[in-house]
């Protein structure tokens, strides 16, 4: 294995170290050692026996490792970019998850000032460790119809917390199982027989000394699952529990307990922001996400050989490396190219949140008080950069993790039998980031938020308004040259193949307003349609900001002119195989004739795998996971792939530790057991 | 949920006992029952705790079911159809797998009479347990790769089977990781220096008594998987081991101990005869275990409501079933049209194979002696049933695994949220499907013999043969028709629909035969243009045989009118899905034109799934699945889905036994532990 990466290291020119800092500049390659080699010496860390225990000492290991990271960000002073870090380092869901994510950004975000002292404070100390209690049994999407009642009693200024069903037990709420002592409680604010929807209430759960559930709440932990075993995620039953007024989190909206009266929010941006952001981290995870099973397949699959060539020479008589097989490079080597396609997409899509966090706070001020800003409804200033920037994380976040957590599994099946042993290291990351694609927003659920939007544009557009970002900008050139009919060259042009994705959403959008406003066709109807429409609008948004991101100054991408030649076929791959296989949108469209296809497969990406093949191995290097990360026996950096296997099934397996009494006649089922034994000993 | 189910239950006029009659015979059925009854009342048997413990704890459990289960078929006189249906039942790899499939078939079709007394018959006693050791570390899919030897010693005459690296290790060996103790082990067989390829040799492993392995054997567990951790695959290494000659299993080849010569097996086709057998087990199971996560989604889907419809009138304001969503449809009930198709393909292949073994018995002794019928190369009596079933059973397998995989986890993801907890009951079945896309030939690599065979038709109808049998049939009917083109009525005619399947297989078929014929291409840049001619000619077949079936008399369906009138809309389902999806290939062989395939996607398919979405629970239910089968909250048959989520997770879940210290600066980690007290409880 080692002589077959080496070798393959040596035939290729691409600029590993120049990559990586392009991916992830310098400072994040050094905080990433530096924090790597504080894990690495903490026993408590050690991944050899992940796979083998059952829940509960899973569990019990995952609640040990995430008090000691905690110790360690205090003792080394980490900020939260270490802490991120870290906890990519260490690849486990853990108890603390919750706590540390959206639990202190909603104190945070929606609390007012005294909340902040009296529970972000705490919080921030891990003296409340809290988690966030949206979903219930019978609502997950549907937010407006969770049942959970939160009843303003004027009496005594309280408000009652309950669980009228069984279906309004929360549900799947992480570190709320067994960890959290404190939830933000999503709940229909209810005054005087009146309801307003659902809000965010602080509410204590379990006794901050004994760690025992408080009276009329029923929590617990909601069981096994496909993936995310070393989590709690949880439930909760209220039975009419009272919580003081401080309880509703009232930076946006409050009861008056002087007059009882509903006070509303000035505007739902900030809210909205919050979403956006999450679901904008998604999309900048998801071609690392994806990197690490490419990386592991790439790296397997160029010391793994099987078979010769059935064309080859008398003289090559060794076997065949399987990447070498045009059925595993078209598998692999498009994915390769996705990974930085998604990277790159979500940076843009950093930089778009950042822009338009800049343009709230400018906003500020200028139209109504402190907190007011553009919602996605509202918008003003002339700007449409909230709407867009919603729709926008909506589309990729659908399109990035669906992307994700499709190759992820096409890398695992890529490597052949070897692929299902947990010690590939791709199964076990797969199932814990499979949830991706239904949380924050479901996946075929969001692209309705794209479609809408998408229509709205066109509406405008049709309208006669001038385009005032790129949305409408690509809607209104479609308008001007329908008539004239495109004439793309994807094959022998860039810009044309960006130019061409902008073409086939346009044409889509406008036949889905079609559709709506001059068929009338039901909503319903047409959510295929509108699913489709999110996914094409999606892709065009990855090869504009891929193809932007090559477009930049060769001293801004610090990449060398071999390097970037590189980059450039990647994204001709990138985009060429997406072509192909979406075609018949392109033809329907005409963005491309039947013959440009039949090219583009047959000819155009078949030349590109084989151009890219000899610098895969260093394209996956550039990732720059550490074997530590990875923990997987197939994508070791060094390629000892069999010794490394071997080793761990025949050391640091439990199994082999029990003699059965194998027939069927007899009682006894182990002869033998020293399991506990070898645990103790590693 | 109960109501919800009840009605639609009430909408439908879908015979759902004819259909399940129709599907599994009244025998089948009847059995499934009775042996339900035997297994539900068996404590081992129960599923509740299944997913809480570990790896050790797991296997011990499966162990002491395959145990049991051997005394109650022993008890109970079952035949091995009742065996087979007792396994589907509890859905459960377990340690006797290997030996009661793999072992004891290759000691009946491969050993000689003495071997069969003095293996085979303690072996059907559960005497010796065994396995079938043919894969290793650095060779899985190129069995002629294979580096264990067996060397012929004609001083004592034995073989010495020895592993000469480390990659030469036995590996994935199912049953041998700690429970058998003789494995049938594949390996090169060299008789004075020369290799005469891989041959299978009986070897005893363990001690019969202690079950400690024996000198020179290195043998355990592999450790775990992404699925199928109940199951002890195992790795086995030798040093030098002498085995007598009675050991090399000698139905077809051995070694002549008076003049050390080998003699050749007069024809390969019986050993093909158990490959094909086992690929066409799998197509014909394929039908069934997807079916298992349609009904299950197709349940929750309808209990499930979430938000209300977004063009609902005044009067409907109750949320709506989220299988009334066309995203939802058009994620489900293609699958569910699926499972029809691939269960109908299932017998017909199962048909298939039966002729040909008639047909093999007929030829016996017309050619050669007992054992001599025709190979997958060398056909004779004109015909190639053979070959043609070789290639079918590989196209399909290829196919209908991999739909099976796919559609699994769509339907996992249709569920939502609850998709991902293990009491869907779909993750852990998708888990341990898995590596059916893996073995007996992995799904991409399986195509390059579909489309060799292809190419050899075509060949031979270039040649001017006449047609002998469906596939050059439908290759000369192509090249007749070619110059004056096709027109076939796909959204008006049924047989028009099979016939563009057929012709698209047919195009790509002649297509790839000019790139390598013509081009003189080399074989390894075909690769990707096999796959898609393999998955395209096996699609035909599908869509033909659920034609077929369809065509049979009412008497031999035995289905009245309605239900008739349904499957008719099922298969236009499954075959314009199917064509849409695949759009591009069609449009390139002209088998359709671009409107057609538009209104294919935008009108018929959509209306399909609005005829068919009152039947989708009548449907799942003619699956006939038992509740006990299923374990699934989400599937249950009575729709109560909540109330078995919430017990589960509340009164059977043992991390919920445990109080945790949550503080990061304490040591203690569990306060209180009383999980193991729950299992010993219940
Ligand atoms: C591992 C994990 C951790 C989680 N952690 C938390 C947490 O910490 N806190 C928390 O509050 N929640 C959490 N959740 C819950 C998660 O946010 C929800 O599961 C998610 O929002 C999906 O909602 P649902 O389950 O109600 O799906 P459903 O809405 O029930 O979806 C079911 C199906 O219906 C379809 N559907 C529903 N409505 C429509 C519509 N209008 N149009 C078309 N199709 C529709 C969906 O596409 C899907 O196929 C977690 C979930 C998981 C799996
Ligand atoms: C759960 C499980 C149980 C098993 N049980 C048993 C058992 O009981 N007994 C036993 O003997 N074996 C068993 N196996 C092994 C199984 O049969 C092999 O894993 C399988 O045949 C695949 O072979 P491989 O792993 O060598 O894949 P590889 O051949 O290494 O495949 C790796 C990749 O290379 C590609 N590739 C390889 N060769 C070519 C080519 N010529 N052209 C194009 N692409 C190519 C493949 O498509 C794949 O993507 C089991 C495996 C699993 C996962």
């Amino acid at each position: 294995g080692s002589e077959l990466l080496a070798h393959e290291r040596s035939k290729s020119s691409v600029n590993v170290d120049q990559l990586s800092t392009f991916l992830f500049t310098s400072e994040g390659l050094a905080r990433k050692r530096r924090v790597l080699k504080v894990l690495e010496n903490e026993k408590v860390f050690d991944k050899s026996q992940n796979y083998f225990a059952g829940r509960v000492d899973r569990f019990e290991t995952a609640l040990a490792r995430a008090k000691r990271l905690r110790q360690l960000a205090v003792r080394n002073g980490w900020s939260n970019d270490d802490r991120l870090i870290a906890n990519e380092l260490i690849s486990e869901p853990g108890p603390y998850g919750l706590h540390e994510s959206m639990f202190l950004i909603t104190l945070r975000d929606q609390g007012n000032a005294e909340q902040h002292e009296k529970f972000l404070k705490p919080a921030e100390q891990y003296k409340y460790i809290g988690c966030y209690a949206q979903t219930e049994l019978g609502h997950g999407s549907n937010v407006r119809g969770l049942e959970t009642t939160a009843t303003w009693n004027k009496e005594d200024q309280t408000f009652t917390i309950h669980s009228p069903y069984l279906t309004a037990s929360k549900w799947w709420i992480g570190s709320l199982g067994r960890t959290a002592n404190h939830a933000v409680v999503m709940a229909q604010l209810i005054i005087g027989g009146k309801s307003y929807g659902p809000h965010p209430f602080v509410v204590q759960i379990r006794d901050l000394n004994t760690h025992e559930t408080l009276e009329n709440i029923h929590v617990g932990d909601i069981g096994p699952k496909f993936g995310y075993n070393t989590m709690d995620n949880g439930y909760l039953l209220f039975n009419q529990v009272k919580v003081p007024h401080i309880s509703m989190l009232a930076r946006f909206s409050r009861v008056d307990p002087k007059t009882n009266q509903y006070v509303r929010p000035a505007s739902a941006s900030l809210i909205y922001g919050t979403l956006t952001w999450v679901r904008s981290t998604i999309v900048m995870q998801a071609g690392g996400v994806l990197a690490r099973g490419v990386t592991i397949a790439t790296r397997y699959c160029a010391v793994r050989r099987q078979f010769q060539d059935r064309d080859a020479q008398e003289g090559q008589k060794s076997e065949n490396q399987v990447i070498n097989y045009t059925t595993v490079q078209i598998r692999l080597l498009p994915l390769l190219a996705t990974t930085f396609a998604l990277h790159f997409t979500g940076k843009a899509m950093m930089e778009m949140y950042g822009a338009n966090q800049k343009k709230m706070s400018q906003d500020v001020g200028k139209v109504g008080g402190p907190e007011r800003g553009a919602g996605p409804e509202e918008t003003h200033s002339g700007s449409d950069l909230l709407a867009d920037l919603h729709a926008t994380s909506c589309g990729l976040k659908s399109l990035a993790s669906y992307t994700a957590v499709e190759g992820l599994e096409m890398c695992r099946r890529a490597c052949g039998g070897h692929g299902y042993s947990s010690f590939s290291g791709i199964g076990p990351w797969y199932a814990d980031y499979l949830p991706t694609a239904t949380w924050e927003g479901d996946n075929y659920m969001l692209t309705q938020q794209v479609a809408r939007y998408l229509l709205k544009s066109a509406r405008s557009v049709l309208k006669g308004n001038e385009p005032t970002n790129d949305t409408t900008f690509i809607l209104t050139n479609f308008l001007s040259r329908q008539d004239t009919g495109a004439a793309f060259d994807v094959l022998g042009n860039d810009a044309d193949i960006v130019a061409a994705f902008a073409w086939r959403s346009a044409f889509l959008t406008f036949e889905a307003l079609k559709h709506r406003d001059e068929q009338k066709r039901p909503w319903n109807s047409l959510l295929v349609d509108f699913y489709r429409l999110s996914r094409a609008h999606s892709q065009y948004m990855v090869v504009k900001n891929f193809y932007e991101t090559l477009q930049a100054s060769p001293s801004a991408t610090g990449l060398d002119a071999e390097t970037l030649a590189i980059m450039h076929k990647l994204f001709r791959l990138y985009s060429l195989h997406t072509l192909e296989s979406e075609a018949s949108e392109f033809y329907t469209s005409s963005a491309v004739t039947v013959r440009q296809i039949q090219l583009c497969r047959t000819n155009a990406v078949m030349r590109l795998l084989e151009e890219i093949r000899p610098h895969a191995v260093r394209l996956v290097d550039a990732w720059s996971f550490p074997d530590w990360q990875l923990d997987s026996s197939l994508g070791r950096y060094d390629g000892k792939v069999y010794e490394d296997m071997f080793y761990r099934a025949s050391e640091l397996n439990p199994l082999n530790k029990v003699v059965v009494d194998p027939y069927p006649d007899s009682k006894v089922l182990f002869k033998k057991n020293e399991a506990a034994a070898l645990k103790s000993k590693l």
